[in-house]
């Protein structure tokens, strides 16, 4: 169960209004890098956690501790937009045309939509989208997902920190920039704690090695026809130990080992054209075997 | 620029076609675990890739591979249909009310829209979505993404490869296993080529630590009120040096440090209901304000 | 800032785990009658209310208890999961065609994508979205909007209800839908304490009445061409005082009152065919005024 | 079945043309508020309507009503686009960048995708989305959803008013602020005939309220921790008869009184990581278990 | 302006309702290549039309003719769930697993959301998506988007008509498969009004061809590295007079002209990794660069 | 199987780079005109192919060179974007309101997800939809969605060729102009191949002609209720033979031969209101119904 207290993990704090600040920090709020993501992703992991406890325990604080950032970024947004509408009104009222790009940057349904608040949605007003919520149920994919949320989570916010001389801003966004840092460090933590790569890799670890085709478990494999201008097979992946400890990396050309598809003639209920009623292997004649078809009925 | 030889990379058998399976290997294609994302997403990071040319060299060579993957699937997903629609309209014409339910684990796009074919798709037909495509133009933060989309894409098919009998798309999946395990060894020996988490973290590292709220950086917020049940400070995360080697983790109890939020009064323009038009601070009498405002006009 | 306490506000209890209820189940966790949309709904309306702080104090409070409500229904969806996936593993092995059909009601990404766990998406394995937060900023219109989403949701409890006979399932819906029915009550009591129709209504009330085309703000107009076949004008909505007290409800025959609609002719940087460019009011050769556009190349 | 004069329904016309309101407009044609979506909902909720039948007769008239709408905003918004392109070209050729910024404010597919001319999305571009039409089959709670689109709708139209001086946008949409008030209007006179909120509350009033958890039936219940700076409890949801008249209100101090959830161990074959694969009550070892797994394989 | 006279197109009646064959349908009503896409795709097409008139009034015939099928088709689906409510209850309360298989082809949505009526989605429960909207404003261009429109539409009905044998449903679906028939012949009527391919392509046709690279607008470019196994360049678009008579197809083999790409350094204001920072040209070492960044902070 | 050869199929220079321009280009790249969409369609229509072989072979070349067009128009974005966060940065801190416009016309994701990269969605940042691939199985059908999708894509190509004055841009857009023409008469050349309109229509053509309302196959139906302002008779589509040889051309005026639909009582489990409860086809009171069912539980 949930409480709440009414206030803001962290001041936020707007000297000078900006309603083109506001759209970039709808990013952050309903984006695929945003608040809303990470919030519901820990909180799913957390409620389908199988175990040890513990995880589930940890993941429950910081998809609670996400709720408070979702609130300080709306509470952001609300505090851009203020004075913006009547602001629009005299400069759609302008003459000059260039008055009018005033316009531009802005989200028009914080004004449309929300009456001056924050939306569930992106820097772009695509809406939140649930399919970002990710949760395998494997614990080492998911820690995975979950540092590659922080560090994009993080990217974004010195992005938005760039973009932004508004002290307050600056001061909310380096709040959030060291609470990514950390949950970066967190969920490696688990990484760690659980072993590390070599226990870890290959995910998921309980698939027997031996069931996959181990041929082509440790191989880069080329597809490039243009090898001379390619600096492909000079890094760390192409040769020496692999990362999890358990094969040596190699190079294999690209080259095909199946054969080319041959689908069987298409079904005569599936409605194709007659002129495709044919084998495909043999290509024999496919007015029979539509004709066929057409009179049997 | 791109080539083709109509083969398949490995070969794809389907011994007992299946048309639920099929519904199955469509979240291989189509879903956020499946080879179109990882594909454009690889593809994407070189396209958009500014150095060092080793890296962009790299992900082009996996990305094309992946292609071949999509390839793979969406013969497997067009073997499994064979002989399908047939047998279900002999399934529909029966009396049975059993034997209709065969249709159950069906996409019934597999037949209204595609004829007995692979769709872009996940396996509840969802569409796939342009959005899962994660290119941040951070290396780190793209390499963590690309770990987690090989780690999710294979726990995909180990659970796909417990959920079929057919020796041939067992036999596929287990190179797709393989290709799976790879592609996690060579997205972590590029954070290991870059120095490991001492460099990297915390994620951008170009951003200077002095200028985020470094007492927050290294710190587990709790966000719970019955600590005594939990075991979410018990972990590595919660103390001994950071996994980025720049700080301590310690906890902290989560507790408000800002203000409780109070936006201006409503902009009369935005129209919300007149009884909302007050000073949010001081709640003084709202009526009078729209009061104006509407005489105003 | 926002807290938990690990412990669900209603004891979830699943006495026969029944995956194909698991699926039926997110329809209230992640679809457009869910609990997610009333959790985030009620939330960015507090965040963004601009007064009284008595509503946002109050939005506060129930958009706080409707994560409970989620964390709930996740809970009882993995407890549904539970055993499924060795079940599933025997039926897709079977030679019986009737059972494979098992498969059949079951949400795929249940096993493929979560492990046995919730997703953020409904019952077809939709995705959440965004759009469906609704907040305008006008209180009495959003007061609508959580009415109808907690009816919405009362009634989708009620179905799910009759759908199952686990008496644990059924006590928890039993809770939920208990909890609807006071929220459908809370959010017309703030519409009852705003003075109700009279004063809320038409909303937005802070418009001019006068700046509308007054004529046309009580008239029930008909489109129905066949009228004696219709009972549409017997009703309350026909004749007698508007709800909100300031018209009287009257019935107008539908009729145009605008012209039909003449559009400048085809801007040529458009690219329209060559023989679309002709002025739509005279359908004059446009032949000679594309000539002059590609010749003026 | 449906006919049309080719006519409007109120005149449209557009003084002087303005890419950047054509592009506000759209949210009314396209969006969550816009006329796509109450156009398809009353008449879904007429197609479905399963009596009495003066309802669905009704939905009907306004159903059809609504296509006049959208008629009318595409034909705003393609007015509004007329001489749009050429000035586009103009600009983007100059060499003040301050002069390129005039494509800010604008849909830049109304030129790219449609020709000038209207689109089927909202006024970020973000397609109209089948999941807003509502029909649930219970007319109380469709009523309620009604009246909320009309509501919301008609916040939108004032807002689009403010935004625009053009005389024949203002008439245009003095026309549809009308209408909408009309609409309220309408849905609650059918709420009223109906009985009004004591017979139609709660929604669905066909579940024996005896089979609801009737304790929490009429309990405003908190979850603030910092009881003494808000004022939640002081409304009239917080005690005297509820709307219903079927009970009282009354304040409830939120607390749980479900268990801590302990889901069981991870099922193998789901192929979590090892190292989950434990049992979730009492973290014994999970070595054990796992390995039984991989080495039974 | 729309009217409706309350009465079907054509005669619906379903003899014996089946749930599975209502999800079937509502591929036909909200799926891609359903009547909501269609109806609406031509009203818009009229709507944002400029000339020749004779077109906007012969799509407005059309598209209003549409409305009448979805009309149909969603009548058509509340009518095949009539009696299936009841029918499930009993279906899940039953033992045998098998029983509850039943509930596998159905949309649960039809009964969870809908209360036993149509929705706004397709077979799978995916929402209808206003993307789907072709209007381009290029009459040719959208000439073909109604064809293809037309034909995957006439294409989903017989496929449908394979699938069930129930007279009512053989009967209704044997007029839309004859209307969608016209509709074909309709749009291509139209294209060879306006002069036929010869005339029509390269669509657009307004773009002067002297402004491509015409060496390339008629060479079938090949991408296979394996032609010998390859029957692509045995058609009739490798060879001979093209189709719009205004060159000769001819073959070419694929081969890059462009560069290998190189893009500038990363911005350090995007805050990529610092070990990005680097000159992509000539690598040079980035530590300086990034440095510099750092420090000059 | 797939290669590459890291070379660009045509040169892409940008000589001014333009942030506005890039915005455009996303909607070549990610729009549903775009080349991701005819990429995936024509590699999925080969890899569903069932014959003839040389359908397939074509469709897998055309689909590999498609590739390269993404790739081209991703680096044109990621060139027109190069120096564009700097200048923004100083913009932003400017103090002339008017300079803060320049965000206008950008896609903030750039900067923001993509650190000057290129995206997978629209000129909106609408996100890729899977359900723009288009592969029925009818290989007449998805040849007439393939002239289209090149139709579309060239009316979009020459949109962008107008909007631009950077002769880089023109350039490379010359080419993909001349390609689209190429495409165009391809697919074209396909359907001449298989007999032309004769031949191929209706589509599909494998349904025998006997079985649908032959009646109604060739007509004209209109929908209008004032015919003497329409045109809409007076084309091609309304006398002479029909296109596909096999019908004439005639005019009906719409009626209805269809009922006025009259569902069965809403089912109680359903729960409706009480209020609803009835038989829609004689109004009988609802209330006995009701009451029935609910002392029955």
């Amino acid at each position: 169960m949930f409480y709440h207290d009414g206030k803001l993990q962290y001041p936020v704090r707007v000297d000078k209004p900006n309603p083109q600040f506001a759209k970039l920090l709808q990013q952050a709020i309903g984006g695929v890098e945003g608040e809303i993501r990470v919030c519901l992703q820990y909180l799913f992991q957390a409620w389908n956690s199988r175990g040890p406890k513990k995880y589930r325990d940890m993941l429950l604080e910081t998809g609670t501790e996400e709720i408070a950032h979702i609130e300080m970024l709306a509470t952001a947004v609300a505090l851009n937009l203020e004075g913006s509408s009547m602001a629009l009104k005299e400069e759609m009222a302008a003459a000059n045309p260039m008055v009018e790009a005033v316009m531009g940057g802005r989200d028009p349904r914080h004004i449309l939509s929300a009456g001056l608040g924050a939306l569930a949605s992106d820097s772009n007003g695509v809406p939140f989208n649930g399919s970002w919520i990710i949760g395998t149920g494997n614990i080492a994919s998911d820690m995975y997902a979950n540092v590659h949320a922080e560090a994009s989570g993080r990217v974004l916010a010195t992005r938005l920190y760039e973009l932004t001389d508004d002290p307050g801003m600056k001061d909310m966004l380096a709040f959030l920039i060291a609470r990514d840092a950390m949950h970066q460090n967190q969920w490696l933590a688990v990484l760690e704690e659980l072993g590390g790569p070599a226990v870890n890799l290959p995910i998921p670890n309980s698939f027997p090695g031996a069931s996959q085709v181990e041929d082509f478990a440790y191989s880069f494999v080329t597809t490039s026809i243009n090898k001379q201008d390619s600096l492909s097979t000079t890094g760390r992946w192409a040769s020496g130990p692999s990362i999890d400890g358990k094969g040596q990396f190699n190079i294999r050309e690209g080259a095909p080992m199946g054969q080319e598809p041959a689908l069987k003639a298409t079904d005569p209920t599936t409605h194709a054209q007659q002129q495709q009623m044919t084998d495909a292997a043999d290509d024999k004649s496919f007015l029979e075997q539509a004709k066929d078809f057409i009179t049997g009925q």
